[in-house]
């Protein structure tokens, strides 16, 4: 359970002694620099830029790989034994401040030297070469790996879990849960039989075999890739553009307005209109909802909130017409909203029905907790690998190191931090910095920038290594072992970035 | 390429001659075995049977692990760090002989010292504690990774890879691929801007910008699990159930009888009226097909071949049609059948557009040549992590052990062994062994048992792990490293499990 590892260092507890003292001197403007103590001994002061990003030797091994792998998206070639803590380097010698962290899934730093130990043990090195079919013949070991490591942190309410590889295959997965669950609560329970015409038209994808269903996913969300998961995903069209997709219904998510406390009545009624906008697709949706697929944070789509009342609503929504509620974790999960799971901020009764993880857990899959979600019969969810142990094994590493460092209480700490410092800096130059979000949200922290890519791209030459998403938003992702000083060195470097726009 | 693995060790060159040589004499029975060096010097001389299988340790721990997995589909317990080459070990002492090999994915033996090797690098380590977002910021030795690995054995005329996690979701990247060509040509080109209209509707998940194309499949296919890998799988029912479908068209899949040589005229006609099927549905179906998606062998569909005659002219017709020809490697790749890709034994002059692979390789993605398939914009084929170094190298290592031990020719080798073993079977049992069937593909060998599930659950009881596929296959999936003397057990101890049933 999450809670078990949030009282098992009280909130604001050191980090362990023995690190030692950050020496902040040798940085020109230390004196700002807040002292903290480092997690991380070998991490640097602050960045190095030695040349442009990608620099000569970065940009000669980009053209050398691109003859065989696509590399348009590709930011800057990575050097990772080199990489160390919050720090990120590259082949030419570059040392940046890493705030986007992989697209928020690293959780504990680079090299970090717990992973390291987990990741050389004769466990590691056997589920790296004999790798199970974990349906058919899982390892002996397999309950104590779930048990001591996904299942530790199961979220309040949720004791199962369906493993899987990546955030777009997991929601999948829940999704598959959900039609089946739907479809025997139709037939009238589990132990009713498939008639001859579900068994026949099932093979054509034919009505009643293939189910007239849908999932509901708000506007701006994402959810990954694949078919099904896309067909949730309304980011951006780059995303979903000539791909098919089933006709599924999409609500308005309630776009709130900055700050929060002089817009508190027309966020209301945004919530509330997305709310019965919700209600109604259930009720009249041509292809009825199995579920409603929503983010904590809507994360790829721009940072997009909402408050607990509306969560707390939408959950009763769904059990009112007997519709499951997924919370889709994978990039809110483990930890960067200052809870370990995001949902935990909504102070639910009643649990979803499943959660998503990918990402920061560096392995993926679904928590539930009714066996009713377990499909009536053997085989209908299953594929053959069904997650990788040796990726389980690296999240229960990670797990001890964020019970280790109190690392969840100390994102929420260092989120506010960091938050009160960009209040600062928006006030200073509210042109750059519009619709400041995030606040007690751990250092799952974004802004608007009317010139957003010039501001990423600009960072870089300070030593930042930073992310967008949505239309017009920077977002912070940093690792949970962003400190103090690492703030202070960042929003430093966000004026620098600033004023040279 | 492959071919290269092929020529480093001739043809029936011996396997490294440090290997002590086999004393089969242990075994009752043993003077009928064909002596052969072993691979594994630890390997046992004979499966161990002491319990049931399940037995009493393995039963305690599947329902404990119960509690939060389910496990219907478990067959027994594995303890991995106590198997060995082509055996493999449960908590109650027993030690099977395994031509199932997890589901097909088990290449080069249990705890293969090369393997063991390569997963105790620093350079694994590294990779499984820094994963990469490969996308953004892959690592520097990316390529070096992708060419002394994956690409070293690309399939002929293939040189570009898109890296993923499982057989699904390279299906799915894969059909992707195929619908972004697809509407580009439609387009006019891959540099013709989207319309207003696409933009908006994609967003909408309708048409225009959600295309109104299709992926062809044939009757009794496996391509995977996930929405729209499932909407081209037409196994079984239990697969489908319950999941919505895109509806795509299935053309039926030559249905060849057995033996070959006393229905020639009869396989030629069903082969050419499937290719006609195909070719009608590319013309008529009411949402075009943007690709062809075969497997070289249907695998979970029961083992269904076609000549190579079959496929040269489904080359020709979806070159004809231009419509793309996706080879689903999943199952047959990596060595199993004597080629190393087994549409190798097709002799295309024209290789298939995009080649999928899984399983064996450890790892996921598919291969493709044309830089057309590259979408004409970054960040339409993305997610964050596609695919795992850690992973990558797993498979770089396998390769270097196909290399080493000549594993391709060997498998060709050792499976006319078998399949000529299994015809004098077949002679002597022909009630128990019908429609023997793989003749000249390695050891991807089946037939048909009429009391296939008790043949399959009697095995064990003989210390042979061995598995099914379609309404009454059982299929033989050994792994690469299966020997002649492996042969012997396997087949003298099917003798004992007809005789039994």
């Amino acid at each position: 359970m999450a809670a078990a590892i949030r009282s098992a260092v009280g909130r604001g507890a050191a980090v362990t002694g023995s690190l030692p003292l950050r020496t902040a001197a040798v940085v020109p403007g230390a004196m700002r620099f807040a002292s903290s103590k480092s997690f991380f001994p070998e991490e640097p002061e602050a960045p190095t830029v030695k040349t442009a990003i990608p620099g000569p030797n970065g940009k000669k091994a980009i053209s050398e790989l691109d003859q065989v792998f696509d590399t348009r998206s590709v930011n800057f070639l990575s050097d990772y034994s080199k990489s160390i803590g919050n720090y990120i380097a590259d082949p030419d010698g570059n040392m940046m401040l890493d705030v986007y962290a992989q697209i928020a899934s690293i959780p504990v730093g680079y090299n970090n030297a717990h992973l390291a130990k987990a990741a050389s043990s004769p466990q590691m090195v056997n589920a790296l070469i004999n790798r199970p079919a974990l349906g058919n013949f899982p390892s002996s070991d397999w309950a104590e790996i779930l048990k001591t490591g996904i299942l530790k942190v199961a979220p309040k309410g949720l004791s199962n879990v369906f493993t899987a590889l990546a955030g777009s295959d997991a929601n999948e997965l829940a999704y598959k849960a959900a039609f089946i669950y739907r479809r025997q609560l139709e037939r009238g329970g589990p132990d009713v039989e498939f008639t001859e015409e579900e068994l026949t038209s099932s093979m054509n994808n034919q009505a009643p075999g293939a189910a007239q269903l849908s999932i509901l996913s708000f506007k701006t969300a994402f959810h990954g890739r694949l078919f099904g998961s896309l067909s949730t995903t309304r980011s951006k069209p780059i995303h979903k553009l000539d791909i098919p997709a089933f006709d599924w219904p999409q609500a308005a998510f309630p776009q709130l307005k900055y700050p929060l406390e002089e817009h508190v009545e027309e966020n209301r009624k945004a919530e509330q209109a997305s709310l019965d906008e919700v209600e109604h697709l259930i009720q009249n949706w041509h292809l009825p909802p199995a579920a409603v697929m929503v983010e904590p944070i809507q994360s790829e789509g721009g940072d997009n909130h909402a408050s607990p009342e509306f969560f707390q609503k939408l959950r009763a929504l769904t059990r009112k017409h007997n519709v499951l509620l997924i919370a889709d974790e994978v990039q809110t999960g483990v930890g960067a909203t200052g809870k370990f799971w995001a949902h935990e901020h909504w102070n639910l009764q009643d649990p979803p029905d499943m959660v998503t993880f990918s990402k920061k857990a560096q392995t993926a899959g679904y928590y539930y907790a009714s066996h009713a979600l377990r499909p009536n019969k053997a085989y209908r969810q299953f594929n053959t690998w069904m997650g990788d142990p040796a990726r389980a094994m690296i999240f229960r590493a990670i797990i001890e190191e964020v019970e280790r460092l109190d690392l969840v209480n100390h994102t929420a700490r260092v989120g506010d931090y960091l938050f009160a410092k960009l209040e600062g800096l928006a006030k200073r130059y509210p042109e750059h910095f519009k619709n400041l979000r995030g606040k007690g949200q751990g250092t799952f922290i974004a802004f608007d920038s009317p010139k957003r890519d010039q501001f990423l791209a600009k960072a870089k030459e300070f030593g930042i290594n930073i992310g967008g998403s949505g239309a017009s938003a920077v977002r912070l992702r940093p690792m949970l072992t962003l400190q103090e000083h690492h703030c202070d060195i960042l929003v430093d470097s966000m004026e620098k970035i600033v004023k040279a726009l």
